[in-house]
């Protein structure tokens, strides 16, 4: 309870201190939407084989997901920036901010997700970056299949 | 000449094996809105002040900014993706795929500036991560000068 209780005040603290709620989902789509990107370049090269394997495109598109995740995206999920108060604008369901708990599990192995893939990456075991990949790729799927609407 | 060509080609070919016009505009910006809400940050706490200067979330703002600096964005840079093709959409002048040179010229020195930041960040000499945010900021208003429609 002190944890999630901790969780909502953070959250709530730091958001309002910086963006308005319609500004804090631009910013949190925009980043996922770059990342997704980044994921898609990985997936060519090392997960479906589309395109060629470049050690050092992979590790960019790595480092730039990594640096997204340890951003503090926090910040851009204000309790009041879900479809309740935003309607079509965002997907984020309200129940979020009920699985506060859950919502800081998930998270904290996406961080440590991304942090892996940016460590493999830097070097070229494309096993080892295929495995990290889904591993973060899970992580996404989990605040996705809970908390986003269709 | 042959520099400027080398550089069409590059922007030509990486782009049209990856993502259609319209797509390769939204990703572009969501890179640009993503760094510009780490860019905040660090003005807030290491120019204006306006918020108490925490080192780790300032060099986590600039592993972000360099991440996305650092992504490949050339490749979303397509000669289909100007105003000329796609209206209010963007704001890239058509005037950019005649000046390639001074294009790679500018994007070098963001480049280079954007890792300048992280590199300062990770200390917490804040005059330094200041002197290389101003640098960025710089090299961001050239691009935009010359190369971003009103």
């Amino acid at each position: 309870m002190m944890s999630a209780l901790a969780s909502a005040l953070l959250f709530a603290s730091v958001a309002q201190a910086q963006l308005k709620p319609e500004k804090q989902v631009e910013v949190r789509q925009a980043g996922y939407q770059f990342m997704s990107w980044n994921m898609g370049k990985i997936k060519a090269q090392v997960v479906d084989g589309t395109e060629p394997y470049d050690q050092a495109k992979v590790a960019a598109a790595a480092d730039a997901i990594a640096g997204i995740a340890n951003s503090g995206m926090g910040a851009l999920f204000g309790p009041d920036t879900t479809t309740a108060q935003l309607g079509d604008m965002t997907r984020l369901k309200p129940e979020f901010f009920s699985n506060l708990e859950e919502v800081s599990r998930i998270g904290a192995e996406y961080v440590k997700n991304a942090n892996q893939l940016k460590t493999v990456a830097a070097g070229n075991d494309q096993a080892a970056i295929k495995q990290a990949f889904g591993a973060l790729g899970n992580s996404c799927k989990a605040c996705h299949d809970k908390f986003r609407a269709e």
